[in-house]
């Protein structure tokens, strides 16, 4: 059998671990059989060797771009999907409707005022309230994290622009931006229990561009929504180093941001329909939706084109799997998952018959690793897997994407591919999602892994079973 | 003596070759005395163990950030060179008056409106006319080069928006750059010839970044002065591949671009005075102001700083060169050189005791070359330059910098270090163009060669000669 990885251990717990070692016959007994891994080795092979995954993700950025939820794009970006989709040879293509929120930026700039006057690069968190149209204009004050935030007197914070300088740390998982988010989302309610008027952060991101970080800010029940914005890192430099003159600094801030009425809109689903238990489903998920500054090329129009890509190429084989592969274009993922919460709502008849959900949602980097949230007994298909996509095997806690979620509760297994994520947080929520930023090999690496790990589950006798109770915490 | 490097033996010719080799043991007599060597060595070590450079171009970038010939910005720029001049310890520290235009860029935006809407990043290149307030909506026609748009028939391009698409490469010269700009400054008078509304051109530039590279524009008396754009890289592909699709595409450009009165300031001077021909200079040159878009690091805050530091260091040696070295900060490089020819004009009578003149304006990027345009006889001085530095030795044909053009008719000797391009056209003329994009170390390398160059000048008993009639050609 192959080796246990230490993180598999360790989600297996040691008691857990000592039986599977005693049951290890029957454990790899249960993997995947030999005809399915060598299917799912060819599919894997040929779409090394590449794919017409490029040619979507090129065809949503040039012809629909930025698709903000609630904008008059992303009901062209439906549009769009339903198009591709017939276009690509997918059965039962519709829309599923959801509701969503419509934020419009609109202008937004910023200058420091004093001591050295200069225009600054900012864009204002995604969902932020908007200031006054002549601006908010206020001393600022630096603060290094939301825990220095917190041990503020609030005679220092009052009426100031709180100024969040916490660099995000550049990682191959997940982890540099999730320690990093936090201020983003919570900062603005941290600082305004304290009686700021407006804050600032230096962008979640890990490049050195004048493009800022966009993403969303949550705001909380009984406290004052006030605006914020993110600073591009150079420009988070030049405010510090102003700051560090000791000299006050003072700063205009000039958001346009407000909120339309909600939007009623969709998502957009395909199947590549099953050869035995067409009832149940393997679930490719993505979003469609993308923030308004860059044309989302790799958030998430390269997982829309890795998921279709992966599910078209299961569909052209001669023997089509067991199960159907059911992709879904998620709508709203960037501003509060209520398409995938819609979704989960209108199939929850469905939802114990989905034996598997998978989203990619993390641009093109190669994947990695292959994490799980499965019946622990059905680890060792996971296992195979792993072997057969050449990654390592991570932890049975994986969360697998914002949009699985909501069917968390309904116990939906879970294949979660952790993609190498370091270059991912240079472009991510900015300006600069576009479509250069696609690297077509990586995108087949990814197409390839997606095919390979949806047909297996697709096609293999029995299924994953359940998953644990819980969300998912791992990637 | 040194081996002559293959280009000093083509810029001599084969006849002054084979006599240089004649009288080699006369050449090599005539390079530096072995104490200036001596001397020049150690300013090179010690400055590559670090230097303050960093530090001015930090407090410029802060302290100042863009700053546009005639701009507010600039005056304070002025204020801040004869400020930081003093505070190193210059000499005659002043400004010379110099009138400069003062074109104001405004707000600026563009669309593709059909077939497929979507924003795109522009700005507009210096100089540009405006557009109308509601801006210039017109079909698109694309094409590869200046010769291609003048081959077409006007009534293909009349009315139209000419989108020239030439993608810039990357070298280590200063090569690609010279190929790829002629399209930005005579694009525009081009397609004007044949009737066109506007020109957009695809960044002269080798990043993938939303950020367009400005520059100046030349337009030709006669010729309609038609509003000229550069997009972003990303931006260029995006209109391209909507060409592509074959179905007609149009674009909406606002420029609020427009010309205001001239503004009289002024470049800023320094000197570490001679010991023994205090009237004999030794000028090394930078250009005090920048683009409008970025905080002017690279372009050119990195030259001031490299030549106010090397020159500094010379002044702190126990025993001053024979010559005066003199630092001057140019106004206006970006917008005509009106200070470099002012300095020129105001230097007249003084320019025959010019005994070298250097500008360093491209980065941080190491120097790798250095180059002359000085009395051949003189070229072994330049050869044991190389030797000192480690470099290549180049042509005797050196241009040396724009603000240097106006003393070659007084045939002030020239000495050119080659710096590495390959980065430089990432940032060049961007808003990208900032602090974050110094490296300290390769700064440091600059400040060493130059202040090695510079003493050695400065300090040998005779000196370069006179340069060869004519403008330089080289790098």
């Amino acid at each position: 059998m192959p080796l246990l990885s230490p993180a598999f251990r360790r989600s297996l717990g040691a008691a857990v671990f000592v039986s599977s070692l005693l049951s290890a016959g029957a454990a790899w007994a249960s993997g995947l059989p030999e005809d399915v891994k060598a299917t799912a080795s060819t599919l894997h092979q040929q779409a090394l060797a590449g794919t017409g995954a490029y040619d979507v993700v090129r065809s949503l950025t040039v012809e629909v771009g930025p698709r903000l939820a609630g904008s008059k794009a992303y009901a062209a970006a439906v549009e769009w999907g339903l198009r591709k989709m017939k276009e690509l040879g997918f059965s039962n293509v519709h829309a599923e409707k959801t509701t969503v929120p419509h934020w419009v930026r609109g202008e937004e700039s910023g200058e420091i005022l004093t001591p050295y006057p200069q225009p600054v690069h900012l864009t204002a968190l995604g969902g932020s309230a908007g200031t006054p149209a002549a601006g908010i204009e206020a001393p600022v004050i630096e603060v290094p994290s939301l825990d220095a935030v917190a041990r503020l007197d609030p005679a220092q914070v009052k009426g100031k622009i709180v100024f969040y300088n916490a660099p995000m740390k550049r990682t191959k998982d997940t982890e540099g931006y999730r320690t990093a988010v936090p201020v983003r989302s919570g900062g603005a309610t941290a600082a305004a229990k304290l009686g700021a008027a407006a804050v600032l952060i230096r962008s979640i991101g890990t490049d050195h561009n004048r493009t800022p970080h966009t993403g969303g800010v949550r705001y909380q029940d009984g406290v004052a929504r006030i605006p914020a914005a993110a600073l591009s890192n150079p420009d988070a430099d030049l405010l510090a180093a102003q700051i560090a003159t000791g000299k006050p600094v003072t700063f205009r801030l000039r958001l346009g941001a407000h909120a339309e009425p909600d939007v009623e809109t969709a998502s957009v689903v395909g199947e590549i329909p099953g050869r035995e238990k067409p009832e149940e489903i393997v679930l490719l998920g993505a979003h469609l939706d993308s923030w308004d500054l860059g044309t989302g090329a790799i958030d998430d129009g390269a997982g829309v084109a890795i998921m279709m890509e992966a599910a078209r190429r299961i569909g052209q084989l001669p023997k089509k799997p067991r199960r159907t592969i059911r992709v879904v274009l998620f709508a709203n993922e960037e501003f509060g998952t209520s398409g995938a919460r819609s979704y989960a709502a209108a199939h929850q008849d469905e939802l114990a018959r989905h034996g598997m959900a998978g989203e990619s949602d993390l641009g093109t980097g190669k994947v990695w690793r292959v994490s799980s949230r499965v019946d622990p007994a059905k680890l060792p298909v996971v296992a195979d897997l792993a072997q057969l996509l050449g990654v390592e095997q991570g932890s049975n806690d994986a969360g697998g994407g914002s949009d699985l979620e909501p069917l968390a509760p309904a116990r939906v297994p879970v294949i979660s591919l952790s993609q190498d994520a370091s270059a991912y947080f240079d472009y991510h929520h900015t300006a600069n999602d576009t479509l250069d930023k696609i690297d077509p090999r990586d995108l087949d690496q990814n197409v390839a892994a997606w095919a390979a790990v949806a047909y297996a589950i697709a096609e293999m006798p029995d299924d994953l079973g359940r998953a644990p109770a819980g969300e998912g915490r791992g990637e």
